[in-house]
């Protein structure tokens, strides 16, 4: 009988180009890219000997990192999910892990039955860069006023037409999120941006990152963010945040 | 007019054989290895166009990390102490940063006027391995009695003979040190075993990090921590724990 099996993963984006199995055409041939899709689709191959597609939450961007994505797939097998946990880890390289599988009933699909994601935007607010954890935040050198910040990032809170942070090039039709919980943080030299959203736009946290971190830095002036939202145009934004702050946290089902 | 210049430094010692500059003999000649002393050592050559010699804290061994290793050198240069920094920070790799340089008088020995040094220990106590901050942190997926590890730490504060955490091969004729504190903290998944001690034996950190380790995990009984130190043989201790986990956090001046 066919089992449904919900993962929780983890892994270390650092090397990969996103989640996503995507095919890049090179001189004289297709070339598959190396996603954490294709790592997770060769270790469930080697485990079950044949292929079972996966289907993930949503897609990371390269270079994103998760300590929670989540992905499901289907499959023929009595094997105890302490086993495919552990099997799985043994096929799969250092900077992906299986931390949980569960057994979920067959409608459960890990993108459509998800409830909401948040993801954590990471700064290093310090004057030289990092050696430690050098892979998990980006380094601002520049003075932050993290209470600006944080009462900018209020704005967002709601039910909100995002088309502002968001890059073009997604086929999503709806540009309309509501964020459940946006919060700035401070912590010794780090800070962190937490979002929990119902859904993300192509780039949307690492836009409305870079654009805290504009009004921080003071390159937009208070008040910025309610104009930016209204706009509607990501020109009016601020920059978009590099790939190696951003943390998939975690997923929520209901 | 000579400067005597103090560093305050962070390494990622993954990639390097540890503090100390080292001839490592092979067939048909020495080859130097890669160590953090000699990256500091290029860097100065870079910026002061001429071979500096380097004086650490104290050694690092292969593997261990630092946030707050401090070092000092000589130098006939006016240069000013932030130019300094960023020139350093420019010919340093990735994985070293100098984060403050000051200026000390010239009786200044940065291993000599140490008063006290502060070290951590990363535990990341859960089943399954880690795929991000997997360089910075020991697995150990059995459970850990962290109310055990704390009650037999105490037993090591105050001055002991640390023969039983002392690995052979040291030169040190006194293995008389004292522990000014000792705390096991829990965060999540993580536990931290912090030490500050006057000074620290060849692996002493990481034997008593093991020991409290096999303490917790019930491999040693109770009472065990009074009885090991009494020994003063390591024979009785528990294991050494691995490089990865351990962090020089910081060296104290008066």
């Amino acid at each position: 009988m066919e089992r449904t099996i919900r993962l929780t993963l983890e892994y270390d984006g650092t090397d990969y180009n996103g989640w996503q199995v995507q095919n890049a055409s090179r001189k004289g041939g297709i070339r598959q890219k190396k996603t954490v899709q294709s790592a997770l689709e060769a270790a469930l191959a080697r485990l079950f000997c044949k292929h079972i597609p996966i289907i993930g939450s949503g897609r990371t961007d390269a270079g994103v990192h998760a300590l929670g994505q989540t992905a499901h797939f289907s499959v023929d097998s009595k094997l105890p999910l302490e086993r495919v946990i552990t099997g799985l880890n043994a096929f799969l390289p250092d900077d992906i892990v299986v931390v949980d599988a569960r057994e979920e009933t067959p409608t459960f699909h890990s993108r459509f039955s998800a409830v909401s994601k948040l993801y954590r935007y990471t700064i290093a607010n310090r004057p030289y860069r990092l050696a430690l954890e050098r892979r998990y935040a980006w380094l601002c050198s520049f003075p932050l006023n993290v209470k600006r910040m944080r009462k900018e990032a209020r704005v967002l809170q709601g039910k909100h037409d995002f088309s502002a942070f968001r890059i073009s090039g997604s086929s999503v039709k709806s540009s309309v999120r509501t964020i459940k919980k946006i919060a700035v943080r401070k912590h010794g030299d780090r800070i962190m941006i937490d979002i929990e959203a119902d859904g993300f736009l192509y780039a949307m946290a690492r836009s409305i990152a870079g654009t805290l971190i504009d009004i921080g830095r003071g390159r937009l002036p208070p008040g910025s963010m309610r104009k930016i939202l209204l706009s509607r145009k990501r020109a009016a934004a601020g920059v978009t945040a590099p790939a190696c702050g951003l943390c998939l946290v975690c997923v929520h089902y209901s």
